[in-house]
């Protein structure tokens, strides 16, 4: 079903009405949230839209898996790895990553670093 | 293949290296504007990631189809209808539009409208 969940800029934090904020994994628990702003709660069989965040001095792990992503960054800057390749992105930079290509963020700077995330349905 | 898309606020205009600005349809032609910022050029099929942008006093088709729509603001302030609803959205608010839904984005503001559309592979 049609929704619309707001955007509330809580205390400096980034979230959305309806959206509950979790822990990414045990690893980085305090470091890494993901929010899930489009997915099964909707209705959406397509695709997700996440929203992930890092604190400063952070990364996520290194995956490598079947699905791509979309990425876009919303907030502050930070590093891709894709394979063997470092890039810096900041706002507003799109990222493809293509199915079975090595990745990870990293956050090594002072403020939080926020990128949207776009999955297809995990088969 | 794994991408990059650097953004650039140029001249105070949101666009990203290697993305093409198209006309959103020969109505509206100067007045929306598409931007595909992941899809076929980069082999992404599961998906695409889409930017439009309608200059103030526009608004899009009002369209229904099969395909669902992931959207989050990131530029200025506009309006959704889905189906008899209208609900006014600004940055950061997320939607999602189910298959089907009525649906049309509009602009009364005084500045530009920009948001992300997700969807997934036409059939």
């Amino acid at each position: 079903m049609s929704a619309i969940h707001k955007f509330k800029n809580r205390d400096g934090g980034f979230c959305w009405d309806g959206v509950e904020i979790q822990h990414y994994s045990t690893e980085q628990a305090a470091k890494v949230t993901k929010q899930v702003l489009i997915g099964a709660r909707d209705g959406a069989g397509n695709f997700e839209m996440r929203y992930f965040e890092l604190v400063p001095q952070s990364r996520t792990s290194l995956d490598q898996h079947e699905h791509d992503h979309g990425v876009m960054v919303v907030r502050g800057r930070g590093k891709v790895r894709i394979n063997e390749q470092q890039s810096e992105i900041e706002y507003g930079d799109v990222v493809y990553i293509s199915a079975n290509d090595l990745h990870q963020f990293a956050n090594d700077s002072e403020e939080p670093f926020g990128f949207i995330c776009i999955i297809p349905p995990k088969s």
